[in-house]
Parts: C-alpha cells; structure tokens; sequence
C-alpha cells in the first residue's frame, strides 16, 4: 500500500483498538488532543528511543547523554528570547467570539497563496486582514476582527510558596536549553575535547492554539535532541555528516526513501545566526509533506547568549591550539511522538490475499522493524493443553525478549491479531512439540514469519538466537 | 563502610564532580533544589528504569505497560481529593515575614514529640501552636504567626487560548491515575483476565514547601508505578507477595537486608479505604529510615470513585463467574530518584588499601549492581599507540553495551576513574594484544574485576560472552 492510498483514521483506529494509543483522559472527555500511550504503545514508543540512543549515544564516538529537569530557572527563557517572543498571533472574531490565529487566516485564504505569512510581522498581519475581506472568521464566516494580540506559548505556572512573579516558571519548550546550560558541566566532568554532542530525550510542552492530527502536534510531546559541539568554521562540515546521519537512521528503520523529502531552509528563511537549515520532511498520509527532523547549524549563537546572560564562561579551551573559544553547535532535533507516528504510517499494510482456493481476504500488517515492535515474537499453544510448556517457552524468551502470549481462537485468527500489532515472529507449540501417544517429541516449534508468511521448524533451543539476529538494530 | 559511616556529602560530590547529577539551571543559580542527571546519571537512572521494567513488564506474567500524559483532564483530580485537599498548611511569622509549615514547626518542638501531628486538622494545629508559646519561628525566634492557611501542592498551569478558570489544568502530582483512568481501555484492549497489572514509569510535580536532601525530595520527580488489578478478597493475598516482590528486587540489585525495614501501617495509620499499607525503608546516610517503595491495599476505592465521577463503568465482566464488580488494587509505588539515590549510597564505598610496600592508600569504588552500572567496561590502551585496536575493540562491544574508553594517565589512575564511577569491568589493552617485534600477537587482552581486582587474560573474541554474564539481571 502507498501512503496516499492510507488515511489517518486507519493508523488511530488501529492505534485504539489494539492498545497502542488511547485519548489521555478519556473517561472525562479527554483533553484536548493529549494522548495516553498503551500497553503496546509504550513498548514501541520506548523501542523508537532505544533505537535512537543506540545510534546517537551508545555506538556513537562523540555523543554521551543528558536527562535534565523540565522546570528550569526562568531566566533560561529571558536569555533564549522564549519570554519576550514565544508567541502565536491571535485574534478573536467579534461576530461569533471564536479565536483563531492570524497566520493561518491569512494563509488559507486566496490572495494569501501569494505572501510568505511566516515573514510578517504582527503589524503587517494586521494590516493585510485590514485591507483584504476574503479573509473571514471560519466558524461563522464574518470579516470582523479584534486586532492580533501576541499569546505566549509556554505552559506558565508558580514555583514555590509565594505567588509572586518572582515564583513564575515555564514547562520547558524544549530539550535543547538543558544541553546548552549544562554544556560546561558536562564537557569538564566528561573531559571530552571537540567535536562532542550531547544527546537527550525528554518532555517539552508549547500551549498550540492548533494542536491536531493525532500524536503529530501536541501541546505535550517528547523530543528527542542532540547538540553537536564543534570547532568554529567546522560546522558546516559536520551539518552535512549529521544530516546524512540522521536520514540513513530513518532508512534503516524501514522508512522508504520515496517517503522522506530534505528541505534546505533558503537563506531568507534561515534564523539570522544560522548558517544552515535543512528540515528531513514525511509524507504523511494527512498531509503533503510534514516536518519530522530539523537540522541546524546555529553556530555559536546559543551558548554566546547563555555566556552573556549568566555571566558564566561557556568557553572551550582547545589543548592542541591554546585558544579559548566558544564552540558551534549542529542540533538535529527530532520529535519522537512524530517519527513514531511515521513508523506506524510506514508500517501500516492492508494485503489483499487470496488462499489456494480462491477465497479472497484482508490482511492488515504492521510491517515494523523487528527492533520497533512492540512484541519480539508471540507464544501461541495449538491447543490450551499445551499451555505448560508454552507458558515455559513463554517465561524463558521473557527473559530477554517482549513476548505475547496468545491462547484464544483458531491458530489464523490469532497470527491475524499479531500481524496487526506488528509482532515479527509466531511460535506455535503443538503435540509434536511435546509427544503424546501418537508422535515422538521433537522438542521444536513452528515459526512463522510475518512478512513473508513462512514458517519454519525450529528446536526450541535455538529460539532464542533466532530471535535475536530477527531483531537486531 | 555502613551506611552510618557514610554521608551525602561524599555522594552528592561524587555524583557533581563526576557526571552524575548537577544541579539544575547551575549558571543561573540553579532553582529550588532541581538536578539534572548528566551523562554518567542518565545512563544509570536508565538502567535502574530498564531494571524495574524488566521484572515488572517483561519477565511478569501479570503486568503490562502505560505511559499517560503528564496534563491530565482536571476533572481527575477532583474527583481523586487533590484539588480539595492535596495541601500542606502554611503560616507567616509576623515578625520577619517568613513562611513555614506548621506540621514541621510542631513536630520539631519540644511537646511536639508527644502528639501525632499528622493526624491533627489545621484547627488543632492552629490551636496547638497559640497555646504553646515555645513553639517559634526557626528564622527569628518569635511566636508570632498568622493563622494557617491551605496551600495546595499542584502545580497549577492554564491549557488553551483562554485564560478563564474552565483552562485551569496541574501537572500531575503522581502518576497512578493515569493508571486508573485507562483501566477499562486497558482491560478491552490487552483483553486481560483479572488478576493483572498496569506499570508505569513517569514524571510526576509537587510543589512541596521543604524540598532536599538532594534528591532524595524534589519538586519534579519521577515515579515507578504498578496498579494491580486482582478479584475482591484476594487482595491481602496479592499484597503479601508484591511486598516480597519489590523487596526481592531491592535485594537482588545489591541493596543489604540489613539497610532495609518493612514499616507496616497501624490501623489509625490507614487511610479509610485502605486495609493494609506497608512502607519499604531505607536506612538513607542523612536520616534514621527514609520512605522508599509504598505497598497499598488500596480495595477499590480509586476505581470506584472514577466510576462514579465520570458516569463510566469501571467494571470487569468475571468470564468464571458471570459477575460484574470493581476490582481491588494493590499499589506498590516508588520514587525512580529516590531508588537510584539509595542504589548510590548501597554502592559507594572508601576501601583502604595497603599496597605489598605497605603504602596506604583510599579506593573509592561503587559497588553498583553491574546491571545499573552507566558503562558496563572500559576500554583502557595501555599506549596511545594502540589506540586502533583499541577503539576497533569499543567499537565492536558499543554495539551491545555501553562502553567507556580513556587513554589519558597511567593504568592505575584509569583504573581508579573507573572503580569511582562503578564500572564493572576495566579491559586494558596492551602490546601483546597486537604484537610487535618481540612478541607474538595474542589476540587477547586483560580483563580486571572493579570489586576483587583481579585480573584475567581473555581472548578478545570472547568478551561479549564474559560480559553479558556478568552485567545479567
């Protein structure tokens, strides 16, 4: 199946009904576009981390680790310009007091097709809603506008046992200032020389006017960055190694290359102290073309502001030239709700099948990375008087290894459900695995591929190893 | 060295100097006892999740997993009491204006130690403290205060476009309820039979007055948390072995019976709906007994309250008995951060060595569980001029483990680097690794343990083997 033949109600249905992701709160009506994470969900959510740290941290030779608090001293954000200029433009239609935001007025509209919205000003926004009638409220089709009012998107709360402004903090926005805070700790306590990233996974939270379309915008989200720290003027060098990088992890985890889209940012589009910007785009069935991973060369912008900011020197000094300098930085930052939504649209198969008798039917498989998936394989006892010794074959892979256990319906029905949730392996346990009056016990199972259907006859002894290479990333 | 020895001194320098945990924000000033787990940290704190996980989720036949979002709808905490009355109560000493808990300033008083303060309402609070003149305030030494006043431990923080009240959302203050919230979908979706489990690992906020001991008590924190869903009156049954389940997971991740103590809660202890609480302690260096691990029989209040609340049903349909009812939980509940500071305290150790010379020396060592170790071993060359084979060793065990690498100092500095930070396994590579003009290249390398100091000669060929043995769990 091509992604333009999916939608996205196939991915969230499947997604509710087999326990991957839930509405957040859902017995109370939910929460504006929050979402729990299920049984299966988790596990694949925390395979689509692993898979990242394996390969940015763990393998890497330049990158360690960081987990740093969400709530971070407020001056952070005074320094990054979070505070000042954070903001959506919003107004309100005074016909129908329904709020929108300014940009994407402008943007839907016709004439709006034209302009470049994200290089206006408020003012310009203003001026364009002011002198252009198509632009009307979509709710009640009015062209009575409030002026746009600036509204902050960080989550706002108070810290302490005062409610004065002094006790006012943020839910970080993002991962990346606890990199950049922390980079001298890090860089005297590791006592690593350049070029060296820092690597972090963690919660951000932006109060979206618009969040939407499943897990791809959401007001609370998990991000998955690395700052890259290296010698002045070897930036744009290592901007084309992570860039590289980052798009060959996405391959090697499945994602067709037909499905993924650089775009290099043009220079009017590039923040003024980036040298440069590339955004690794996928093509999600709900869209054209959606942002998965920004890449930045932000030179030395970040850590000279915290530098100026704290009063703190965020200098390197380099023992093979005796110089003092402040490091440039490639960020390449990924949202991991998203890429895991892209895996799951990736993934995402309905086979139209037809048996030896000319019986038509539909197969919907997740065709995962082994390493992804939720369950490594599924034990599954032909009959429940077999449900010893697969329950033994059961907790023995347990020990290494997220396994099903499955001992409902007819043998089809239950390779249907594991085929769905992405599961790579089937191990059937039958009376020949364990003998009885009529056959000898081979001690072996059956294994059943979930992509190609095949099956083969294993000794349970060598199950483990099997899965193992099945798996590896 | 007992614990008794030891202070949090030692374990807070080593964790700062070393790359464990800093404090958060540090070049502005840091915020409210915040901390941020560096490389070194974030690796063990991983482990000591992954450690949890595995035999909470994995190897259990009972548990699944769940990760929620952190913004929940408020409703949840309505109907849970925290908005009413998750408080602490404060008060102002007049003279000097500064705020305290009056629970603290009574239990810290001489005729303190005679009442039970928990069980006071704040109107016998207040009356306590007018009638008892020595009751002052520990900044200026006046008795003079203000009548206590509520102060709710939510993180209070407004969600959406608008900033009226119907926004008002908190960060949640643990992370059980997201649990309970998703039962029923859990129930539906994994199709489980009773009893089973839900785990969760997760961030959770709670704005306490006196946070400290490092991270022993922080505003942000995270949470290891497992609902157990089990038929009616067989919940006292289910408590007794989660009780002996998470001890054993302590004591098998290296933590001494002797540092541990089973508090079980006395009926006036109870909250009402409970009928067995027990507190799983630690002897922390800084206090007498700290709280680690809640068990709690929590019957089905939790359920039924939701049920009631959100009009949804929160029953499970018994296939055996063609019964409907709430089901009872056991609550076996843990602080991450807390766990991975008393893992550190189990594991730090100052070992005085005398040398065959009889020169003294101190060897500071964690003793951690290898499993939890950050690096699993170190690659040490023994000149830099084997630094290819060297890093084509790391490079090849980074594959499956986390691997440190240093050639900077003699060995026995390395070695002690290493020992400080806990890694279990030091591989040195030296000239007869690779052979030169006068020895014949051997393949192998030496391998010496962090707790006995021994030393072995492997053939490099085998190291994956000799090291997945001995960081099992």
């Amino acid at each position: 199946m091509k992604n333009s033949e999916k939608t996205l109600d196939m991915i969230v249905n499947l997604c509710k009904n087999r326990g991957f992701i839930y509405p957040g709160s859902e017995i109370y009506g939910g929460l504006a576009n929050s979402w729990d994470y299920g049984p299966l969900g988790v596990e694949f959510k925390n395979n689509v981390k692993k898979a990242w740290l394996k390969k940015f941290v763990q393998e890497s030779p330049y990158n360690v680790g960081l987990d740093a608090a969400i709530l971070m001293n407020p001056q952070t954000w005074v320094t990054t310009g979070h505070v000042a200029s954070f903001s959506d433009p919003l107004l309100d239609c005074r016909a129908c007091k329904s709020r929108h935001r300014a940009d994407k007025l402008i943007a839907d509209c016709e004439q709006g097709k034209n302009v470049d919205v994200d290089a206006m000003t408020f003012d310009e926004m203003d001026a364009f809603i002011a002198s252009h009638e198509e632009v009307v409220c979509p709710v009640c089709g009015k062209h009575d506008f409030t002026p746009i009012r600036k509204f902050n998107l960080m989550f706002k709360t108070a810290i302490g046992v005062t409610e004065d402004s002094s006790s006012t903090c943020y839910l970080r926005p993002e991962t990346a200032q606890g990199i950049f805070v922390n980079f001298a700790n890090i860089q005297r306590t590791t006592r690593r020389k350049l070029p060296f990233g820092v690597c972090q996974v963690g919660k951000a939270f932006r109060n979206e006017i618009t969040p939407g379309n499943f897990t791809f915008r959401t007001r609370e989200f998990e991000q998955m960055e690395c700052e890259f720290f290296c010698k002045p003027n070897t930036d744009l060098e290592w901007f084309a190694y992570w860039k590289d990088f980052c798009k060959n992890w996405l391959l090697s985890l499945g994602i067709k290359e037909e499905n993924l889209r650089l775009r290099d940012h043009e220079a009017a589009e590039l923040a003024f102290y980036s040298r440069a910007t590339t955004d690794i785009e996928y093509a999600f069935p709900f869209t054209d073309w959606g942002e998965l991973w920004g890449i930045a060369d932000r030179t030395n912008y970040d850590l000279s502001r915290h530098q100026e900011a704290s009063g703190k020197s965020l200098e390197y000094f380099d023992p093979e030239t005796n110089e003092h300098y402040i490091p440039y930085v490639i960020e390449p930052s990924l949202g991991c709700d998203r890429v895991a939504l892209a895996f799951l649209c990736e993934a995402y198969d309905e086979e139209h099948l037809v048996d030896a008798k000319g019986k038509e039917d539909v197969r919907t498989v997740l065709h995962l990375h082994p390493f992804l998936a939720p369950f490594k394989c599924a034990v599954l006892p032909l009959s429940k008087k077999l449900g010893d010794k697969a329950m033994e074959i059961r907790n023995e892979l347990a020990k290494d290894f997220m396994v099903d256990y499955d001992d409902a319906g007819s043998i089809g029905k239950r390779y249907r459900r594991q085929d769905e949730i992405g599961t790579p392996l089937c191990i059937t346990v039958d009376f020949q695995t364990v003998g009885d009056d009529k056959v000898e016990a081979d001690n072996c199972v059956t294994v059943r591929d979930r992509d190609t259907m095949e099956q083969v006859r294993l000794p349970i002894s060598e199950l483990k190893d099997y899965i193992a290479k099945k798996v590896a990333f």
